[in-house]
Order: C-alpha cells, then sequence, then structure tokens
C-alpha cells in the first residue's frame, strides 16, 4: 500500500542516525531523489559551518536512496566527494540521481546545496557506487 | 600551554557535530590521528549498522586532524571512501596518516575499523586530500 | 592571434603522449569541452575492449582542459572515476564540465563515451580537482 | 606450467596498450604487485613531466593486477587518483596491494614513484575497487 516516496521516509525512520540528524525525504522517483536537512547548532564545526561529515552523511543517504530506486535492498560500495564551498545556511538540499545502472550496481552522483536566505548554493559534488546487497560473501 | 593532543581535543569539543555523535581523539602526533567512537543505537542505520554516514564522517574528521597536525588550521577539499564490510560492534576506532605534503596541502589515508568483543575488522578505507585553510576566494 | 580551440589544439599537440594515443580536441568553450579518440588495435587490452587506462587517460585529460577554460595554466590534483561498460567501438568520446570554481581551482566532470556503429554508450564518469599552476611548493 | 609472474606477463604482453606504453611487471605476489614504466619523451605532457594519464593507467593496471592476484580474472570498477608531484625522471615504479577482499571484490591502493638519478619520490597515490570478471549484467 505504500508508494515509493511514503516507503522510502519509512526507512529513513528506522535509520536511528538520519532521526538523529534529522533527515527528511522530499522526493523519491525512479532514478531521482531529494533528500533536505534543515540545520541546527548541533550539525556545525568550529567555524560555525556545516560539518563536512554532515554534507558527506547526506551525500552518501542520498546517492544510496538514489540507487534504491532502481536496484532495491542496497548499500553504498564506495563514494567520491568534492567540498566546494563552506556550508552556511539553514538547509542542506541533496539532489541525487542514477547515472547509469546495471542489474546489480549503479553509478549515482550527488549535488549538495546550502540554502541561505532563499539562495540556493552547491557546497559538495559527489558520486558513488551503489550495489543491491549481495548474498554473504 | 596546551600540547598537541589537548589542543585537538578542545577543537573537537567546539565542534557541536562531533559532540553529538561522541567522537574521542585519542592520539594526534605529527601525521598520524587516531578517534574512536563508541557505538550506540543512534549510530545505525535500519539493519543495525553503524550508518555509512557516521564512518564517512569518522574517516573525514581523522583525515583532516591528520593533515592539521602537518599544515596547522586546514579544512578537507575533497575524500574517498570504499567501505569493506558492515561497520558492527561497540567502538569505530579511525587511523589517518599523511602520506604526502607541500606547503599548503596534504594527501591523507584512513583506515576505519570496527570493534567487536575486543577484535577489530576493517570496515572502511579512506584517502583525500587536506587543505590549509586559503585567503577568501 | 588563436582563438581558444586552436590554442587548446596547439597544446595538445604539444603533449607526445597525446599524439601518441591521437587525441582529438573537438569543442573548447568555457567550462565546457569535447575530446575524441578514434580506436585502434594499440589502446586495446587483453579482451579487445579499450584498455581502462585509455579511458582514465581521455577523462583526466578532458577534466583537465574543461578545468583549464576558466583557469588557464592548470593540473590535476585528483581524480576518481568510475567504469560502468566496456568500453567497445572506433571511437571514445569525452565531455567535461566545470561544476564549480574559484580563484584557483576547479570541480570538474566528465562522460566517457563509446561510439559503436554509430550508437553512443557511456562507458565512464569521472570527477576531479583541477588546479593553477601553483608556484613552486 | 607458468607461475604468477610469467603468466602475469603474459596477460600484460597480450595488451596492445601496454605494448605501446612499454609497461613492465616486476613482482607479482599474492596481494601485491610491482609494475614499472621506463620513461620515454613519448610519455610527456607539454612540460616535460610523464602525462597524469601514464601516471593513472599505470596505478589503474597495478590495482587491477593485485586485485587479480586474490580474485583471478577481474576488472577496475573504479579508481580514485591523487597526484602529488610532477613525474620527473627515467622510470615510474608502481606498487599496490590488496587492503581487503571478499569473494568478488578487493579494495586496493597503489603508490606511484618516479625514479630520479637513483631517488624514488612518491607521485601519485590511488586507491580503487577490483572485481571478479561478472557473469553478463
Amino acid at each position: 500500500m505504500y508508494n515509493r516516496l511514503d516507503k522510502g521516509r519509512k526507512v529513513l525512520s528506522e535509520q536511528p542516525f538520519s532521526v538523529l540528524v534529522g533527515t527528511e525525504l522530499s522526493r523519491m522517483d525512479e532514478g531521482q531523489v531529494v533528500m533536505e536537512l534543515p540545520l541546527r547548532r548541533d550539525h556545525m564545526q568550529q567555524h560555525g559551518f556545516a560539518h563536512g561529515g554532515v554534507v558527506s552523511y547526506l551525500a552518501d543517504n542520498a546517492l544510496t536512496y538514489a540507487g534504491g530506486t532502481v536496484l532495491g535492498d542496497v548499500l553504498t560500495l564506495e563514494m567520491k566527494i568534492n567540498y566546494t564551498r563552506p556550508a552556511i545556511g539553514d538547509r542542506l538540499i541533496a539532489r541525487a540521481e542514477v547515472i547509469s545502472s546495471g542489474r546489480t550496481q549503479a553509478v549515482c552522483q550527488c549535488r549538495v546545496f546550502a540554502v541561505n536566505a532563499g539562495t540556493e548554493k552547491l557546497c559538495a559534488v559527489a558520486q558513488g557506487t551503489i550495489v543491491a546487497i549481495p548474498k554473504p560473501d
């Protein structure tokens, strides 16, 4: 009875770390997802920007969800992230998409934006490999 | 009056996100750092493992601190992480080291281990570029 | 007197390795370049596909050229490549673009396609950091 | 009748691109390989250093061979490379090792050194995922 977005939100609510951080799933279509994170003081590093680890967590999670829209149960095998600008603002938005996919793997990319007073600025770009959960190795 | 480890711990205590997550700095020598994270339910994803975002946060932070031991005030320009095994256990340990450094940049590597009942298992390997905080760009 | 494309082709002709490999520069606009490589037997690995090293060379070079369109004299600091499909065909086409740039650095992405009997298929996706050539470090 | 090193050299001799470039396999043990490349003018870019694409080709190939020592027939799924210094000298040496491996995948790391007048200097560090050649996807 769940649609894709509801199911994605349910999984997110079952990730204690995502609940701790406060992640929201805004959109989940085949090959594309949008995740958002309302920023609070808890997310900062010592200079008052969102911690790089918060940005990479959000990128990682968005990549995984994007891959999941085409592969089902998945995990992130690896990812790479470039930080392009300090993440300053009231909200992070991660937009991830599937670039290429096969039966068991997908390559996905993600851009993370910081929203400050209504203006979005790119703060990170990520690329990674998502794999369907394999049989025990 | 602070030694390097005390100073590193002070910076860590000024990162609200690291306080939220519960990160500990165990060792900080020139070119090498060790960070640890006692795992709790808050760090999990839906399958009961530490969330990949927790692992990548810890790797990112350890890489940054390693670079900081040779460069001073730094930030992570980019990083790449391979997850090698689900992070199951009571504690994560990230060991990072400087592989190469110049006046303004360092390439660092990090291995993250999950400690389960006293046994360490490698769960991620990361590599990244740390840069001295630049003049406004 | 040179326009951007002519200048780019001149630099390419001064790279003995690019001459050895046979790389062609098709397009060079601000923030975007296209490089092509007519495939011959010399580019293959043991299974008859273009060697991964040929694909990564082309991606690396296209990323560098893209960064150069906004930064001038540049070099590649780092890059990451995902191979999505064996590179089979008569020609590789690398399309690279600048995603984000500052005064001294740019983050670029590239997609490499294999053209087989007129059909393009994505065979690799790359992302990297291009830097203006720095003062001696 | 072939030992591992002979078999590795045979495969290398069947890669036309490796023959074109002039790659040599010096060592091939379980989990560890060494590849070398005597540098000639053909390998250079416009500043007289080995082209980044030569360095990344060598790193990629060494990673693949390292993974092959534990997995059999393999290909490189993805890799990331940081260039740490211009590759100046008469020879490149790539030392690659398996960091972690399962039934179908291995994470490997590689360091590439330029040998100049008998002195080795690190010029690149790479990390990648090697996979056993899968069934058609």
